[in-house]
């Protein structure tokens, strides 16, 4: 069986890599637009605030590792087209000659490129995007080089706040700007606005419900340095030496639609669980493809790394003649900024409300261990149920960064994978030991909230199914 | 209702909270044997230690903060005696006079005693054991006292290994003996001698495989100072300051014995899952019950504080009138030890074997977060699945203190709640940053880890049902 998987990135790599694992006698080529397979591209803010020195660290695995695999590595190929009649694929190397391969399976994994927002002078020099680790290296020396003072972000998403991050931490006097009313729109406002508190107690400018639509090279106070000006709505107005735009990611799509395969939802390219694309023998996977969120009981478009190996795993273990369904996402992230860490997993409530459910949403400030030994830190838990069912279907968790906060949200998401009720919560056996925790977990204290709040609004109006199965 | 709770730890405390919860019109009253409700047993060796300074600190709610919940404290009464015929207990307050509490509903959470292991001169002066409030006042004042330059630790587990910390922390000479081959024997040898490099590494002297015979007064070298002599098996012989007796504990039962109540293994009090002991409107709860295990499918002994909560609130639950099974233990612990930790939850591999399952684990090391993210430590996993259904068992892990390990080992607790296949747990979405994680956590690289050498090992042998379902 010849496997050809197009992108090194992370769904490409693990379709790959679980494809050998399965059939150790199966032929897997992986064509890599650059130099660069497998790299950590959640790790690029990071290497550019200057805490990881060396690029080369940002590898999740070498080339010789995967190689070591039996991945057969093409760097620097770019594919071109592909023709699903005859199973080829033309790719070009960097002198930009032409090669076509075969396959019996391919797999797609061409990721994502940077949303473009419709902001005039994206050209103009000085104005960055992050996709590559070209793109990367560029900005990293122009960050080098010393002369930028100060920066504007534009989006308040988990990128934007990382690099608000990064540039501060380079003591670049930082502007982060979003269209959402408060940062980071993937937490419920009350977490927004915990994280701008942080962002703006480190000095970073922060401007909610704020459109960007142009940059014009010529600095406000000095113009003939070289500088931008960004301006937007409500009257936004700021110099930068440098514009970084972080406004989302657009689904690249056009070799699948080469193999007629549809697209959908914000142009992602349609797949089933089993990361089909409905061409013969192609799969898709990854930042490029529509993904099936377990809760929602539909497919949406949520580009995650995580998701992205998962659904990569998938589709490699069935192109290896597997029969393996990709579970679903629960959107489950986290970000760190400064020294706060915000995660969520399952639906905020306005997105369980666009699926039919009945929300209710507790907000809990706990301790990340007992109080009594040192170093006890508060965090907020958010849990959001049904109150038809008791079904839990979201929660998100804010606070430092030594709060075991991620793995906590990981119980959360541990929860809903099994569409646990909120009270059941409480059953789970979770560990405790003064240092580390509470006899109840900060989740399940939350839990237990919520139970409370339940019963106190369901009494008032009447009784409620949910509460009289119970008591 | 008339709900009388005796105990006022961790069982009694959440069943006389949830009854009042629940039904606002309850008569909740509850027994307490000291001055001490609803204080954290977990807490003493960092008290001991002198991390915590207020005692009064340790306490998880005031008895102000519990009485303002409509529970009536009695404080320093002592039941004597129940007549489950009149529904009546009689109690003795400290000046020894009597009187006679009426009741409806009654949960016993008389909880547990420190086991006396079978040791010569075990009352002599010196000697220490750790259960009441009482007990840990007399054991700080010796420590503060300043004259304790040496003690010897009986017993190698959790409550053994806080207390050769917390006493190392004082600057005392800690030799720690144990029965078990390794420290913590409720983890695997692998991680028990981990445990003990952590302790030798801090200047404790660590003895497994020892049974202690005897404790003498009379110091080995200068025998007029009043010290102790403890010797045991393979020609153990030390002199000590101090020694304190952490050898596990034994259900305290008498009273639920007056009702009628059964009792079985390790003479705890028999209940079913809704806590009932069999004897009429009695209930029982915490470390004086036999505990359901959720993967045993059977009852056993396992007096845990986090354990304890959850049988008390179903205990007060169900004495208010309500219906809710206790969910079952998973045997979930986590200890920290000096900077490292130690979590397990689910069976170890000899337990499986025990309960039937054909078990195969696998052990890894992985890191906490991203390598290229400053601060990484390493961690270890073990996981355990059955090679016959592929279900997940049990899983430990063992690292630094910070590594996010208790709530990693709260993802397995989740997921054998669920009885998960350890394939499913790359299902799981899991929330990763470079920070804190890795796309795949350890938990997850662990399983495949699992996965791989099960494929290995059914290969060699021809083929295996668990395998061949998959691919």
């Amino acid at each position: 069986m010849k496997l050809l998987v197009i992108g090194g990135s992370d769904a490409g790599i693990s379709a790959a890599l679980r494809a050998r694992e399965l059939d150790p006698e199966a032929e897997v080529a992986l064509v890599v637009a650059d130099a660069y397979p497998n790299y950590s591209i959640c790790g690029l803010p990071f290497y550019l605030s200057g805490e990881v020195e060396d690029y080369r660290d940002l590898a999740h695995r070498s080339a010789e590792d995967i190689e070591a695999e039996g991945v057969r590595l093409l760097t620097n190929h770019t594919a071109r087209s592909v023709n699903p009649g005859s199973k080829t694929v033309e790719v070009t190397d960097r002198s930009g000659a032409m090669k076509e391969l075969s396959y019996d399976r391919l797999v797609i994994g061409t990721g994502a490129a940077p949303a473009r927002p419709d902001i005039a002078g994206l050209d103009a020099p000085g104005v960055y995007f992050l996709h590559s680790m070209d793109d990367c290296f560029r900005l990293r020396r122009r960050l080098t080089e010393g002369d930028v003072r100060s920066a504007v972000i534009v989006g308040g998403g988990y990128i934007g706040l990382e690099m608000a991050d990064a540039l501060t931490l380079r003591g670049i006097q930082v502007t982060i700007a979003g269209r959402a009313a408060t940062m980071l729109p993937t937490v419920e406002a009350s977490f927004g606005g915990r994280i701008e508190d942080e962002l703006r107690g480190r000095g970073v400018e922060v401007f909610g419900g704020t459109s960007i639509e142009a940059v014009e090279v010529g600095d406000l106070h000095d113009g003939n340095r070289g500088g931008l000006t960004v301006t937007g709505s409500s009257g936004f107005r700021r110099s930068a030496d440098l514009v970084l735009v972080a406004a989302g990611v657009d689904p690249v799509t056009g070799l699948a639609e080469d193999c007629g395969a549809e697209t959908g939802i914000r142009g992602a390219i349609r797949v089933n669980r089993r990361m089909e694309t409905g061409a013969p023998d192609v799969y898709a996977a990854g930042d490029c493809v529509e993904t099936w969120h377990r809760l929602r009981g539909r497919y949406d478009y949520l580009p995650l790394g995580t998701t992205a190996h998962k659904q990569g795993r998938v589709a490699g273990e069935n192109a290896a003649g597997g029969d393996r369904e990709f579970a679903g996402s629960l959107g489950t992230q986290v970000v760190k900024v400064f020294e706060l860490v915000a995660a969520r997993t399952g639906l905020l409530e306005g997105e369980a409300r666009e699926e039919g459910f009945d929300p209710m949403t507790v907000e809990i400030e706990g301790w990340d261990h007992k109080q009594y030994y040192p170093g006890a830190r508060r965090l907020g838990v958010r849990v959001t149920g049904d109150r038809e069912s008791g079904r839990l279907l979201g929660a998100q968790i804010l606070g430092s960064w030594r709060s075991e906060i991620s793995k906590r949200v990981d119980v959360f998401a541990a929860a809903l994978y099994h569409g646990m009720l909120v009270e059941s919560l409480s059953d789970l056996d979770l560990s405790y030991t003064p240092p580390v925790s509470s006899p109840w977990d900060p989740v399940q204290a939350a839990a237990q909230e919520w139970e409370k709040e339940l019963r106190r609004t369901s009494t008032r109006s009447g009784g409620h199914p949910a509460e009289s199965a119970r008591v």
